[in-house]
Parts: C-alpha cells; sequence; structure tokens
C-alpha cells in the first residue's frame, strides 16, 4: 500500500506522547529535570521501549545505552535510515529539548503502521545517551561512539560532576546493552530538534531547513594552586586556584563580547573549586567553557584565544593549568542533497520555511561524520532552551513532523 | 605560695597535648580537617574537657558551644583573666593554628596547680566556636556573639556550606550547652597564635607581641540570573550568573594587586552556582571575598571598591547581587597596658622579639570589644597556614608560653 502525498502525521498522537514524558523527571514548575542515567532516565527508556515494541519495533540497546527501534523494510539487507535524537535533559530543562526528535520518529513509524505500508528499506529511531552532556563531559558522547571519536570503553569511564562513573550508572539503570556501539551501513540520519534560538518564532516561520551548524569549540581544564590563609599571605605568593578559574571565565565572556556583534558567543558554563571556603586560598580548580561562531576560522581564533587566556589566567595567579578534555563540532556538514530534500517537502506542502544554521550542539554532527544527515528546525517561544520555560504548542511541530515524514519515506522507499 | 620570676612552663607537657590533638580528625599528611561542629570536633571537645577536669578546673559550655574551663580565684568576687582561642581547623588545616592557644592556656593552669599558687582572680581558659568560618559563615561568630556582637538565634541560624544549621549541628555533637552566651565582666582577655606570616620566622625572631590587626572588610554577596542554551543565546541576551561571580572574583584579586606594593590583600575565597554544568547558563551563584590593609582608611577604600565591582559585575552580565552578609574587623585595637605587659616579660626574660600586627583575623578582636585584649605570637616556619604543612618546633612556643605564662599571673595577682 502506497503513501497519498497528502498523507498527514496525527500530531494529537505525538502531543500525547510528549505530554507522558513531561510526567518523568519533573523539575522546576512546567520543566524537566531528567540527567542522563539517573532514575529518570531509566523510567522514561521504559516507557519509550513500551510504546516501541506497542509499535511492533524491534528494541535494542547497546553498550553505551543507545537505544535502537526498528522497523523493517521489505529488503532488510538494504541500509537503514535514522530518525533520532535523546530522551534527557538538562537539570533545569524543557519538555520537548531532544524529546521531540525521538518522539517524532516514533509518529513517523506509528503512522506507517497506520497506512500499512513497508517502506522498501529499514527504520530505526534511535534514543542517543547523554546528548546534553549535563552529568558526564563531553555531551554527545554516545553518538560520538557510535561513529567511532571515542571509544566505548573511554565512553564509561567519563566521570560525572557528582563522582559517579558512566558505565556503573548504565549498569545501576539497567541500560548497558549487549549490542556493540559501532555505526554500520547507514542510509541516511535525520533529525528533528527545536531550534533553541528566537529566529523562527520571531520571524513566524513554521520550520527551519538546518544547512549546518555553527562550529564550536569545548573545553575542560584544571588549575592546580596551594591551600594557604586568606589574610598575612602575600599577594605575589597566592596560588589560588579559584581565581585562576575566575580569571579564565572572565575572559572567555570577554572573548565572547568581542564577537557578539558577528553572532559569535563564548560561555564560562562551569566552575568548581577546593576547598572554595572562607578564610582559605583554594588547592583545585575545574572549569568547562566554549566558544561559537557562524565562521570556521572565526571560530578557530576564538578557540586560540581561549587556550591562551587558560594559561594567562594560571601564570598570573601562580598556578599551573592543564587541559583535560577538548571538542569539537559544527561547520557545513549536512547532506545538500537530503537537505534539498526537505526543501522541497516544505515548498510541495506550502509550509512558511527557510534555511537556518543551528547554534546548538547536535547528535546529528557526530552522524554527519558517518553518513548522509540533515535536521529539521521546529519553533520555540522566543528561543527559551535549557530553562522550564521552554514553551512549545501543537501546531509548532506540524510542519516538521510532516516535512520529516514525507522526506523519510520518499528516501526510504526510493529505487 | 609564689611564683618565683625564673619558672617556666613544662613545653614538653604543652607538646604532648599538641601530639594528642594531632590525631584527632586528621586531614591531609601532617594536617588536621577538624571543621567546627563535626564528629571530630566533638571528639577534641571531649578530650580537652576531659584534660581540664583532671587538672580541676569547672567546665562549662554556653549556647553557641564555647567551652570555659575554670580555675578559682582566691577572690571569687573578681572579674576573671580569659585566655582562649580555638580547637577547630580549616578543611586542609594545620596542628597548631588555634590550638596551640588553647593548650597554651591549659598548660598556663596545669603549671599554676604544680606550683600549688592561687591567684587573687580566677582564671578560665576558653574554647571559641567556628573561629574558622570554614563551615559556618561569619568565622569568630561564636566571640562574637560573646561580646554582643551577633545575638544567639542568629548565631544558631547560620546555614553551613554544607546545608546544615549552626545550632542543629551544635545539639547533634552534644555541644548546645545550658549557659546564656554573654560576657560578663573579664579583667583581661590573652590569647596566644601562630603567626600565620613568614615574618618571625624570617628574623629568627622568638616571639612577636601583637600591637593590633590589619583593618579587614569581608562580604558574602548572591548572583542571580536566568538559565538558558550555552549556544545560541546571544551575548546580550545572557545572565549568567556563574560569570557575574567569577568578574567579581576577578575584580577582587585586581584590588588586591592594586594594593599589594602597600601590603593590602584582597581574597576571593568561594565561588559556587547553580546548576553550575556544562550546557547551560547558571541561574543564581554566592561568593565570599575580603580585602585587608594596615591602614584603616585605605582598607575602607578597598571595601568600598569591592562593593562597586560586585555591582559592575551583576551589571555586565545582566544579573542581579545582593550582600548577604558583612563583617569587619582589625584596627589599633588591642590595650596599650597589656601590651606593655606583654612586651616587658618579653625583655625580662631576654627573649628576641619584636611588636607585629596580625593579618588574620582571631577571636581576640571580639573580644577587644568588651575588655582590655592582647595577643601574643609564635612562629611558624615560612608562615605557611591553613594547610597540612604548617609546622612549629616545641621551642618556637617557649618564649610565647612563659611571656604568657607570667603576664596572666602578674595580671590576675595584682592589687
Amino acid at each position: 500500500m502506497g503513501i497519498s502525498a497528502d498523507m498527514r502525521v496525527d500530531i494529537d498522537r505525538f502531543w500525547s506522547t510528549i505530554e507522558a514524558s513531561a510526567k518523568v523527571g519533573q523539575g522546576r514548575p512546567g520543566g524537566l529535570s531528567r540527567l542522563t542515567l539517573s532514575d529518570s532516565d531509566r523510567e522514561m527508556r521504559d516507557v519509550f521501549a513500551g510504546w516501541c515494541k506497542e509499535a511492533g519495533l524491534t528494541v535494542s540497546v547497546d553498550e553505551v545505552g543507545n537505544m535502537f527501534a526498528r522497523r523493517d523494510g521489505r529488503d532488510n539487507s538494504l541500509a537503514p535510515i535514522l530518525i533520532g535524537s535523546h530522551l534527557d535533559t538538562q537539570i533545569n530543562g524543557g519538555r520537548f529539548d531532544g524529546i521531540a526528535g525521538v518522539l517524532a520518529g516514533l509518529e513517523v513509524l506509528r503512522q506507517l503502521n497506520d497506512a500499512g505500508h513497508h517502506t522498501k528499506r529499514p527504520i530505526v529511531v534511535v534514543n542517543w545517551t547523554n546528548e546534553e552532556g549535563a552529568r558526564f563531559s563531553p555531551p554527545m558522547v554516545a553518538s560520538g561512539c557510535f561513529v567511532g571519536k571515542y571509544s566505548a570503553a573511554w565512553t564509561k569511564d567519563r566521570i560525572g560532576d557528582d563522582g559517579t562513573r558512566f558505565g556503573d550508572e548504565l549498569e545501576r539503570i539497567g541500560y548497558a546493552g549487549p549490542d556493540v556501539c559501532k555505526a554500520g551501513d547507514i542510509d541516511a540520519y535525520y533529525e528533528l530538534h527545536i531550534e533553541q534560538g528566537p529566529i523562527l518564532d520571531a520571524e513566524r516561520r513554521d520550520v527551519g531547513i538546518v544547512v549546518g551548524g555553527y562550529p564550536s569549540h569545548g573545553m575542560r581544564a584544571s588549575f592546580s594552586g596551594r591551600t594557604a590563609h586568606t589574610g598575612p599571605t602575600p599577594m605575589n605568593l597566592r596560588q589560588n586556584a579559584l581565581v585562576a578559574g575566575a580569571r579564565w571565565l572572565t575572559s572567555i565572556d570577554d572573548i565572547g563580547w568581542e564577537y557578539a556583534v558577528y553572532d559569535g558567543k563564548a560561555t564560562a558554563a562551569r566552575l568548581t573549586a577546593w576547598p572554595n571556603k572562607p578564610g582559605i586560598l583554594s588547592d583545585t580548580a575545574e572549569a568547562v567553557c566554549d566558544v561559537r561562531h557562524p565562521d570556521l576560522a572565526t571560530t578557530k581564533v576564538m578557540a586560540e584565544k581561549m587556550r591562551r587566556a587558560l594559561f594567562e589566567s594560571a601564570a598570573k595567579t601562580g598556578c599551573t593549568a592543564t587541559i583535560e578534555d577538548e571538542w569539537q563540532w559544527g561547520g557545513d556538514i549536512f547532506d545538500t542533497n537530503l537537505v534539498q530534500g526537505l526543501r522541497e517537502q516544505a515548498i510541495r506542502m506550502e509550509f512558511n520555511w527557510r534555511d537556518i544554521h543551528s547554534q546548538a550542539g547536535h547528535d546529528a554532527y557526530h552522524l554527519a561524520l558517518h553518513c548522509p544527515t540533515a535536521m529539521i528546525f521546529t519553533p520555540c517561544k522566543d528561543g527559551i532552551t535549557h530553562n522550564n520555560e521552554e514553551h512549545c504548542e501543537p501546531e509548532d511541530f506540524v510542519a516538521g513532523l510532516n516535512i520529516l515524514f514525507h522526506a523519510v519515506i520518499g528516501r526510504a522507499d526510493r529505487d
């Protein structure tokens, strides 16, 4: 049975899954606090797996907890099409970031079930572990592992900011799966995501076709100093690691302002120190920062300034600095054919669309290193995200989900 | 029975109490981590109370946990002489800071017992609660309460950086005593303390007679911002409370360097933020900073710059700032007669002494608001303190303890 060009997905059914997800791991009013590999992450994974099984999908889990819900094709020797995103959230997260993309994939397959249509190629919905990086650094580590950027052993050895180990927490919640985490042949990867920026909402657009991502460069660094009394110790004998960290964060913010007029951003996201108490200078500190800019060459300059500021901050305070981790993503990485296919669906269904660049990191960036990849952005109110006030209405998803549906079917059924 | 002018205290006996204390609440090698109102603080209080009772002293505890070990005088209608300091330490503290002063007081009374001498006035050894402020801010809160600077209710309501309440922890360790915390008439207060600076050690002095303290001004402030995504949120729409805090700490350090050549210091001691995680801008932050300088007028200028920097840091980052607590101490506050009495003992016993200013805060600063007060400093190696490498030898205490002994007896026995 074929799929008619005017078939539409069931937004109400999709929305009911959003609302069910919004009950699992609630945080501040209206928001979610569903940190990766927490008890509430497990609960949501169980709910999602249940929905997938009800829809007749085959659910499997790999060694770093990535979940795959597969609908067979007519020819299972062909490479599958993947639709993915993530079900984890920030500590003060919203109800849509990531979640909408996974549940959009589920809705596409449920609609195919309703239509009784069997695509030529298999289609797999994916929930990637730890997209947010809100417990374990770096973010998007499990999709990175999938495409070979990180080893599974290294991924499982990540220590969270609560002192727990990724691999141990994965075992604890029962989602350390038996499958090797390694991408085979993939025909295409699609990810739908809320924009997390104000552009679509401000321009009253139905949807954005993502042509690429802002290049981004992140860094986790540590500082080493020496405890001493805050009173008598002369300024030139101090080795206050907390001040080294504070100086770095201040420099990072200055870099952001320097490039703000060209849409550059620099973020000081995290600073911890020990003992970090009144009366004593701190021995150690650790910080996480990143820079991003529409232009790759400029991002590299910003990253170089970030690096220089790190060692300057240490030198100024008599401390030493070490870069513990670095990560980069972004650029014009999406597949031109897939992107054009999404545009054509938007034009055909007469949605008010535009090309857009992503400013956030997404698992799609990793998949793009491995297979043809594209992303769809849906509007979110005022671009507020990573905040319990993140807000979308059901109609915000109509264009994105239907474009995804027809693009995926077209891709899966092509000769 | 009188006290001969050449009588000396028993340094070996004093040292044995230092060594016993060094076993309670051990931290990093050689150091102590005996935070106020912790289990190890209780253990040390119990040990100290046992020694006092063995020495025939009457031990009492007030409502904020201050411990008083009293040796009666021949005329108990006269105001007593107090010798005090503290038995709590920093989280990475040494074996002498504060401890030496309390145990010096005990040694003075043990020596009086050996000599069978009954002073005219009573003498009381005091262990003040929470001198360090390493759990509960402000430091020296319980001696401040004693002299009426803080109420007992307010003191007990302090919330520690581990979320516990001062009054609850006091109850938990069994040191919420029945006595009202309120100083009556006090004839004099003496405190012996390690210098916590490098001067005596560098000049190979036996002892320092403290003529006053560096004026100091401390502040605990909070910042309020808004969580948002680290990626798409434009610089001018960010309200990252972590950056507000980092900017304040950086400014504080700058103020310290500005006055360093005149022996001024400014300290960024503590910064916490929430969520303080990768991928998200922080909602709230809290910081503790202070400034100090030999000159009161300059300290006031530095404090004003600290205050201005606070609101500038908030304004630059779109956050709001609130001063939660402020405290000041220091100046030329010690009693000229008591100080001169200490100098005369140093001269008489031919110690190599000098006048010195304290750069750290001490409970003596609070007592000086209430009664004639003086302090004695003993050398510590390289001035290293608030660090497990804090180091003294028994001979470092010979001058200080004997000056204390004869000065206290002279004061207690005067007509």
